[in-house]
């Protein structure tokens, strides 16, 4: 018998629940530094979110279809239009997860055409991506005086 | 029939890939910055591993026993002996992973007498929060214009 740690319902849950935090540390930056603001030479947050949004839904649906294809969403100009496409690929994110065939999550294939690994490979790098810049995030806030959302914090 | 996302030998080998990468960061520091260098009041990154050192087979072996037992491991005084405390643990987590009982991944249990989650939640707790202060280290490498180790590479 193989035992499961974690199923597909509790991989969402955890991605979630992620995202969740994500979205706080969004909206703890002021607009201006949010897109401006770094520490050496590295992207400003808004920058690295731009990048969680090309990867997430993208990832999610290459999964479930094998269909790879790139998120053609642009960088926006104003904090609440991110936190809206945010919201918006947190939806999307439920509404792919249960189409997503069992077999795909260990199945092998090539994710954009580039990185081949089993499908939970893929889903674990893109929440480990986010939270390794999220983690980034934080050291800006901090660096700018601000309080960062607590961490163990995911609902 | 429960879709299986991750195996407990898929977890295991997903949080060493991790504490792999981790040990590249550990070793790109000076040992001076390991150790005094940090950014906005945080914590210099040889604290953090301390953190780390403090959670990950104490939590494996509290998710294998269900007895919780702090590690009264002390923040060493250079990086030769961190980097030999870091490969102690990762060898304990290995030899400690097989005698999980399967079912302890999902019960729920008070982690350090504190805190309440199923293990699987606990275990990957430990990681995030080893990604995430390790993103923190990658700002503080930047920081000091030296360039990290890949994020991708795990092996």
């Amino acid at each position: 018998m193989t035992t499961t740690v974690l199923t597909p319902d509790q991989v969402l849950e955890h991605w979630q629940g992620q995202r969740r935090l994500t979205r706080r540390v969004i909206d703890a930056f002021p607009e201006d530094k949010l897109f401006h603001y770094s520490v050496g030479s590295m992207r400003p947050f808004a920058q690295m979110v731009h990048e969680f949004l090309k990867m997430a839904v993208p990832i999610a649906r290459g999964v479930a279809t094998g269909k790879w294809e790139e998120n053609p969403v642009a960088l926006p100009a104003t904090k609440s239009e991110l936190l809206r496409l945010w919201d918006e690929a947190s939806e999307q994110l439920t509404q792919i997860w249960p189409t997503i065939p069992p077999a795909r999550f260990a199945e092998i294939d090539r994710a954009f055409g580039q990185w081949e690994n089993p499908g939970f490979k893929t889903i674990l790098y893109a929440i480990d991506n986010e939270t390794h810049h999220r983690g980034q995030a934080y050291v800006y806030l901090r660096g700018l005086g601000i309080e960062p959302p607590p961490f163990y914090e995911r609902n």
